[in-house]
Order: structure tokens, then sequence, then C-alpha cells
């Protein structure tokens, strides 16, 4: 049977400890999920996307179901000009394409920008399902050494002294696995450092929304315009099915990507786009992610505290200012990987540290997220996870 | 600035006359328009979508909003699995994918087979689009020669000598660009010949709910079943916006094409599957086909009847049993490529065959789309074209 494979196949890509997560939790609801990196499906805006589905269909007709422009439906191009002006990324709408969520984002991208051979590096830890992305385009992914604030300037320059680096890839923003945000002093250092190489950098910023204290630091992209690609999404604010991602491209990598656009999907759903265009436009945004962050800030603090209460001194954890993660280590010689069956046995869920390397060696680490789960089942939650740790 | 662009770049794919047309088209929307495949928007059943989108979310709430399960929304993979089986394609359901439109399943496809160097087998003419897919890819496309029937069994088994194939690329049935069906007899014929070579097809099936005439020949993929990947759409049946693609796999493929999917856009929209679901499961999808099926082949017999009524003896034209194009052949050295302009400027536009081939050389046919214009301006269009031809 392989005898039909005829041509070389890609590096193989399997399914992650993420997949498997996912496909265990879907088995068994009653295990309390620290484990994706999914919006509460209790406060997914399900009333709002119904009135607004009837309202797009009845404004635009059959434009809302008909093929559409592949940059992205105008309506939406321009909320999303609006939407990123707040962010202090002002670009004109012909630097912006709407993607099929912000993964289909950074594939386009990958599919303009990648060979074989080529390499990204990326923060140590990092996106784990990114690594795989890159790895599927024939590139090898090298990790950047990393502090508390993301990439050190210092050891990017060493890396960059290769000719083969095609982009750098960060997540400076509540990143996933972590929950750390770079500082503005450390964006401007790296920003110096990419333009120094003429290097370009990807940042994927698609919590941004999310932020519970502290001071919003600008977007990478606000010290390096020239030089990045700015990926964001309305997966984390209004609802993952509707697959919107939002790119800023330079211009010189515009035509390509649109053209590349077209064979992937030829354009993001244009009823999809109406009804994130008309999200945007009212007050129901605003609102939502209003509630979004009130309700995920209880929970972050309600899961520090269960933290504080269960494990012992040994362990440390990240304290985000937003998004959907913190980052808990253990003593060294902790195996994080070796624990998620006892733990998912014992009713919890969480993603091993060695997900989010390169390498994917076990480790001491693992990423909790405290979005998911129903806030009274967290404190019990992590009380489940300290004894399989055997903290 | 092109410092930025380190990594090789993928062999240039730019945009080609199918978005001009469109683009050229949006701008003047008196034109008549022959050029493109997209539905009818005075069909687009926007009533119904907008019934099923509220049913869906009262049904499935938040689960219609959130990330799901990468293969595809189950409810709408039962119903796929039915709507295969009245075709003839009888598989269980974890052989089925359900992708982001029927180009996502061929792009996810391609992800999974093409290797720079890798050789696609196709039809001349083919559908361009696909040649573009497939050379971003970074493979070879190769035409087989072929007649009214469509690929010739000897030209391809001579074809499939070199060990570089990857796969031969198919549409058999109302093909795109020229409407023809392979037969039954031509369908086993190069069955034989795939299965001897140990070769893969790709069977690119989006038309063949619209039939206007005659008997329905089996699917490729009974002829071959271990040898063949099948996709087909909602986006001609249903609506494009919608984005949904079936794809039938091979079980040795399902995995990397799975795996793949979680890179390219991590799922399909669960909330479009959702909506396609119910449209399946219920009578809407009968009524509508039955609606598209009666206006399309009023349509095609009003053009054939144009075509006879203002074309002279020296130029044919294809009389397809369904589907949504016809392929008009002119006098040697007529050059289709030069037309497009003064045609769109006397108001009427069409498809050049140049754009259908892979060396994309001028010649003296088009492809001219029944199903989008108005009826009662087919005549007058089908008129102002052969003014522009000089027939």
């Amino acid at each position: 049977m392989t005898a039909i494979l005829r041509a070389g196949r890609r590096p193989a890509v399997r399914s992650g400890p993420i997949d498997e997560a996912f496909a265990t939790l879907a088995r068994r609801p009653e295990v309390i999920s620290f484990a994706v990196g999914a919006p509460d499906p209790a406060l997914l805006p399900v009333d709002t996307v119904a009135a607004l589905a009837a309202e797009v269909l009845t404004e635009y007709g059959s434009t809302a179901l008909q093929y559409g422009v592949t940059r992205g439906f105008p309506p939406l191009l321009e909320q999303a000009r609006k939407l990123l002006s707040g962010r202090g990324i002002d670009c004109p709408v012909d630097r912006l394409h709407i993607a099929t969520g912000g993964s289909g984002a950074l594939h386009n991208l990958c599919m303009a920008l990648l060979e074989p051979g080529a390499v990204v590096l990326v923060e140590a830890p990092t996106y784990g399902p990114a690594v795989k992305v890159f790895r599927s385009h024939g590139a090898q992914v090298r990790e950047v050494g990393s502090d508390a604030e993301g990439m050190l300037p210092r050891a990017l320059d060493a890396a960059l002294a290769d000719p083969d680096i095609a982009f750098v890839y960060l997540l400076p923003t509540f990143q996933n696995p972590t929950g750390r945000t770079m500082s503005a002093d450390r964006r401007a250092a790296i920003a110096d450092i990419v333009v120094r190489h003429g290097v370009l950098v990807v940042e994927d910023d698609v919590y941004t929304d999310l932020r519970y204290r502290g001071t919003p630091v600008p977007a990478f992209w606000s010290f390096a315009p020239d030089h990045t690609v700015y990926i964001t999404s309305l997966s984390k604010t209004l609802a993952p099915a509707l697959r919107i991602g939002i790119e800023v491209l330079p211009g010189e990598l515009v035509d390509s990507v649109l053209a590349l656009k077209q064979g992937i999907d030829m354009q993001t759903s244009a009823f999809a786009q109406a009804i994130a265009a008309r999200f945007l436009a009212g007050p129901a945004a605003a609102d939502h992610i209003d509630l979004l962050t009130k309700s995920y800030a209880a929970k972050l603090g309600t899961m520090t505290a269960a933290l504080a209460r269960h494990f012992p001194g040994e362990y440390r954890w990240t304290e985000p200012e937003g998004g959907m993660f913190l980052w808990l280590e253990g003593p060294t010689g902790l195996n994080t990987d070796a624990l998620l069956g006892p733990a998912l046995e014992s009713g919890v869920a969480f993603l091993p540290g060695s997900a989010f390397f390169v390498e994917g060696a076990p480790n001491s680490a693992m990423r909790l997220s405290f979005a998911g789960a129903p806030v009274d089942r967290i404190d019990h939650g992590i009380e489940l996870l300290a004894r399989v740790c055997g903290a």
C-alpha cells in the first residue's frame, strides 16, 4: 500500500500532547482541565453571534455567502485597522490580511518564507504547535536562550550570525506557555538587533486584549515596523470557531502572501468575516472583553492562591498580568511527562513542559491554563495536582 | 528592504486571470460575466442559512463556537458519509476529513505529498488554480494528452514511467474548464493503469450534484478506492463562504493529513460545519439542489442556443451534462488572451483558454460559465462576445 506514496513525504508531523489532551478531555468531561488554551465555554457569546449572524445576512445578503476578496471582507479590514490602531499599530488596509485564524496567518506566512533548510529562531520555551508548523515546511527550529522577560538580546545577536535564519518567532505578550510579558526595554533591545541584522520577526499576539492588571506595553511591531509581521486573532475574544486571524505584513510580503492564500483556502469565510466586523464595530466587543477579563482575572487569582496553599516552597510559578496561562516549575528531577497519566487518572489535566521546547525532553515544568475551568473547581484541581506531584 | 527576506522564497506564485477577472468584475457590475465559477448570487440560500445558523446555536450552544476536533465536527462527518454513500463512495468516517473548502482539502493533501522535485500529472486543459497550488509546493506540473473524454490511457501509462510522479490530478465529472465528463469505460481504463503503477489519483469532484441530463457515472474513486483521494465541497450546492470541503483519504494518508491540518488552520470552523450538517440532514439540501439544477439547466440551454445563433460554423463548443462551464474553441489563429480586454470593454467577460494549460500560451479557446449571469442577459452577452471575436 505505501507504494502509492511515491514522492518524498514531509518530515513526519505527528499529533502532540495538546491533541492527546483534547481527545482525552472530550471523552472525560469530569476532568478539571488546566490543559488547553480554549476560552471558557460558559463565556462564549452564543446569543451575540446568533444576533450578528442574522444581522449580516440581512445587511449583506448573498455577499455574505459568496466567494470574496482574497485580502479580506472590506468592512472587517476597516475594523481590523481600527483595532490595531488602538494597539499602536497604525498601518494602511493594504498591509492587512484576514486569515483563517491566527494559525492560518502563520501557516500562510510560512508558505511564503520557508524552504527546506531555512532556520527559525524561537524563545525557550515557546508555543509548541508553532514549532510543528515550521517543521512541516521543512525548516529547522532553534531555541535562543530566554529569561523571565523572553529572548536574550546577546543570545539572539549570536544566533543571527547564521545566514539561513528565515525569521525570529516571538510571543512578547502574555506568552504561551509562560504567561510572561517582554518589557518595553527588552523589545527595544531585540528590535535593534533584528534591524541591524536585517531579519524578520514574527510577532504572535493573540492574548493582548486579555490584560488583568499592569500597563499595556506597545506591540513589538511598533519598535521595528518594517521588520515585523504581526499576527493576532479573534479566537480568544470572540470565538475560535469563526477562525478569524489578522495579519500585518511588510509591504514586500503582501503580494506573495495573498497569492499563496488563494491556493491555501481561496479566502477566509466572508460570512465569518462579516460577523466579526459587526462585532468589532458595535459595543459588543468591548462589553465581551470586559466580561472575559473580569472572569479570567478572578480565575487567575484563585489559581495562584491555590498554588500558594497546596504547593511547597521548592515550586515556582509565573504571575502573569494577562492571557490564559501560567508556568509552574517543580524541583529538579521532577518529570512532568511521567505525571500526566496519573494526573488524568486522578481527575486533573495539564500540559507537560516538554511540549514547549524544541527537543521535547521531559522536564520539571508544566503549563497551567486558568481560563477554561470553572472558577469553583480550580482550588480542588490544584490540590489534586499537588498530590500527584507529591508536593 | 528585501534584506529581511533571507531565506529562499517559494517559486513566485502570482495572481492569474481568474483573480484579475474577479477584480474587474467587482468594479464593473454591469459587465455580463461568463468568467467566474461562482454560484448565481440570486440563488444563494440566505434565508436558509439564517435559519440554520440560529438552529445550530440553539442546539449546540458554545460547542458551535469553540475549538473542535481536527478531523471534523462529528454530525457533519456522519452527514458527509451519507452524502458520499449516495455517490457510491462507501467508506467509514475514519477515512473522512472536513477541510476548509475543496481548495483547503487539496492544499492540505499537497502539504502531505509534495516536495520540491515531485511531479504532478494533469489533464490538458485542467483547472488552472490547481496548477498554481502544486507549484506553490515546489512541484513540477506536466500535462498528459487528453481528448473529449479526458486523460488518454496510453499517454498516462507512458508518463508514469517517471518515478517522481506524486499523483495524477483528475476532474472526471463536468470538468473545469471544459464541462466534459469522463465515461465509465475511460475511468476503468485509467484506474487499471494507476493501480498497475501503484500511483495515487486525486479526484476533484465539486460539480457532481449539478447534473441537468444524462445518467450519473460512478465516481473515479469507486474504480480504484485504495489509490484515490476524493475531494468534494459544498461551495457550489450550499455556499462558498461556509468554506466546507470533504476529503476521502486512503488509510495510510489520514494521520499525516490530520497532523498537518492542525498546523494549517487547526480545524475547519465548527460553526460552519454545524450549519452544513443541518443543511444536509434536512430537506433543504435536496430542495436547493433541485432549484439550482433547474435554473442552471435553463441557463445552459440559453447559452448553447445563443452560441448556435451568434457564432458561425468554425466555432465549436462542448455540450456538458452538468456543472457550470462550457468550452468554446474558435478557429486556428484566434488569440483569446488578446480578446479579453476588448470583451471587457464591450461589456462581457470570459476566461481565456491559456489560464487552463500548464504553459499558459495564448490559444483559440475560452471557458464560459453559464451559471452566474442572469438568464435574460445570456443571449446578449454571447452576441457581444461574437462581435468581439469577429465571428
